[in-house]
């Protein structure tokens, strides 16, 4: 596996296989798989789960992992092409990207969208930027609009909960967030669901429906798995039958880059916090998932955070499995 | 073992095991002990034996761990219960240690006491509240009132050093230092060299006593040793025929809590800095030991810390022998 | 080996050997070699290349690392002697140094010059002091004067390259940069390439000449080896035929920690940019050699360092591959 950015790089079988390496990989230990490996680290944005879950997956293999941060004690890194560096910044990342990239045998990147052009995020401008400077595998730990370790991680935990593919109603849910945020868990969310063969609800408010692209990627994904994408701004019908609702909270679209507008939009959207009555026509055992961080009594309440519905943790957990079977399928010896 | 959080928690024969343990992974390393293991480390307050010592000790016994510090390149950590998180801080301990655990077969946690309220301090309130919030095996790496990885070191340095457990006497000494200093170390020092039998004096001025409760439970330890406890203002008297004087500063406890309070009854104590005429009277080769970081010319004088009394790097180096055993005991394999 | 501090503290067979091992490491991996050793890497000074690619060596031969900088989340580490600690610092690297070096089977230290007295940095007082804390093997990160590991993977680049070592010509050339930075690359790297047996020449603007007792170690070393040093302020004499021309700024030896007369030398100098046109009358395969960080359009126009002479990426992966053969012959069991 050269690279793993998209889960719609994948076959059906490929990533069968991913998702059984996880669970297998979770059951009995390999921890010879990779001696010796090493896994580059770069995170030019900010982290909590994937610095130490990957961390933690190559060290279960048997291998290691060392971790480059502009916010460590390095200098500066300039991004901006061309330009004459006579200011603060020591280095480039044309230099220190595939410098970061030889000393491992892959590497692991993260760089948030910039959320001032929606085509150029769209186009993952900025991620290809830097995965041109390097020839090693490379992992995608979040960029504009992926996020393929969550995602695979998300399908794991459907799967674990006995949540059904074909049949399964799978609500991904805006809520209410002081800030703007990206669009990568919800765009590669509504894929892995739709990718998964449910029937997926994008439940937004009016200005926060996703990019059409992004919706059509998902629905041609549910038409060829069978299963469905529809949006709606009912939270009454969207949650009916619900197996899982899945809560995040995303930039308005209609706005894209245009802070004081965006803010405009969702002041007055504080009650998109997922609280108890949300669940009154969903099924019984509605999960609520959510890919975290998850800001307390404003995304969701705690009550349905702190109850038997909410499965994040297991998400978070399954985040280490599902890069440890990329790691495998990646750097391990074929069988 | 499900928890390392004070020695108070384990029998003779278990400490026993630990000391005997450490000096045997001294000589003999046992680099496949813990291979494929993972220690999580949570730092919520400063730290540099710790956080050294615990990673060399994983590495040493075929293992690895990562490190998270609110400090590093993630969002802020809200801990307050019930609040809503409108604020700067992006994620709730509730999610992070759950979280950080589930990537660890055992986490270590380090939270300084608040200081704010010695009853809470005591009963270990935010230690507990935390550790409440994981399943997996967890090593205290100071609490409020805890800090057993330092004891056991201290306890294998004192064996090392061949001091003698019934009949050695043992200084705890208060320092003078510019800040207010939490109760950790000189709480479970006391305790350890109570517990290790020795007769052992409590050195202080005027309203730095060690609060009763703390006092009461090193002399039952002491007592079911064949050691004893006592306190004292009296440096000379306090020092004789002492086989060690461990020093370490702390806040007054007759003012915990009021900064101001506290300033003013330290502010005539300078003269508590350990210094050459302090062992007139100690045994021959009485020696000097501190947990570190320690103040140069304000606990300590040079000439005591660079001179032959002082064991403080012997201490520092027997933190990752004990932790080891810690470890092989917590997540090897039973023999 | 107790030290790796210089090359010129070793013999020939000595250099042989550590570059021959590099390379037989590159192709046949030892994932064995190093298990459950430690190295502790201490950070005075900031870095990415020695940061990343020393905790990359100690993974690929089966051991580890930690890191310990006083950017992280240490208290303030103090370094003058004899100070009474009152202020913010908590602790002296007297006791530092020693107990992170005791947690490591051997050390890394980084500590870049003060410069403000060119006799004391000339002397390696700071290093000096801090290795003169330990006993523990130890490996020079960049010192005042010296940086091994660079020297050693040059040499390998060189090597690799098949640029010849008798009759190779080799251009040191000062480059413009905005701050005044330390000597110790160009130094230690003059050294190198005449004790690889080159035609050296050290191309530098007037006031920039490298202190008299560098050249000389430098002109003894070529003597031995069959190669020559001198010096010239001409940009077209100094590059004809040259195989290899290695950029880098340094301070102005003749206003050494004089920050102001330092800047009033260089402020005329922008055009000692490395670009095309200098490479006019060198070899047609003449490369471009850098440590990096590089500071593009300011050190070397951006066609070069996009170009086919550069190797500064083989520069820095070599750093990883030298640095492997240094702890293995260090850490390692004997043959």
């Amino acid at each position: 596996m050269q690279a793993f950015n998209d889960l719609a790089d994948f076959g059906n079988d490929e990533l069968a296989d991913l998702l059984t390496l996880a669970g297998r990989l979770e059951r009995q230990p390999e921890p010879d798989a990779l001696r010796g490996k090493v896994l580059s680290l770069l995170f030019l944005s900010p982290s909590l789960r994937t610095l130490a879950s990957f961390q933690a997956a190559m060290t279960r293999l048997g291998g290691g992992s060392f971790v480059i941060s502009p916010d460590m004690s390095i200098h500066g890194l300039e991004s901006r092409p061309g330009i004459v560096m006579d200011g603060s910044a020591a280095e480039h990342i044309r230099e220190a990207v595939p410098v970061i990239a030889s000393y491992g045998d892959a590497i692991g990147i993260r760089a948030f969208a910039e959320r001032k052009d929606l085509e150029s995020d769209m186009a993952e401008t900025e991620f290809a930027a830097l995965t041109e400077l390097i020839d090693t595998p490379y992992i995608n730990m979040e960029s504009a609009m992926n996020h393929p370790c969550q995602n695979l991680a998300d399908w794991k935990t459907l799967d674990d909960l006995g949540i059904p593919a074909n049949g399964g109603k799978f609500v991904l849910s805006w809520a209410y967030h002081p800030k703007a945020l990206p669009l990568a868990v919800p765009a590669s969310t509504l894929y892995m669901a739709a990718r998964r063969g449910m029937d997926v609800t994008v439940l937004r408010p009016d200005g926060f429906g996703l990019p059409t692209p992004l919706m059509d990627k998902a629905r041609d994904a549910a038409e060829a798995a069978g299963g469905s994408v529809r949006e709606s701004e009912d939270r009454h019908e969207a949650m009916e039958g619900a197996h899982v609702i899945y809560a995040k909270s995303w930039s308005a679209t209609d706005c894209y880059g245009d802070r004081l507008g965006d803010q405009a939009l969702r002041k007055e959207l504080v009650d998109w916090c997922v609280d108890d009555p949300w669940f009154d026509d969903a099924q019984e055992d509605c999960r609520f998932m959510h890919c975290l961080p998850v800001r307390r009594g404003v995304v969701v309440a705690d009550r349905v955070l702190d109850g038997p519905r909410s499965v994040v943790i297991q998400e978070a957990r399954n985040r280490m499995l599902a890069q440890m079977a990329v790691l495998h399928r990646m750097l391990g010896t074929p069988a």
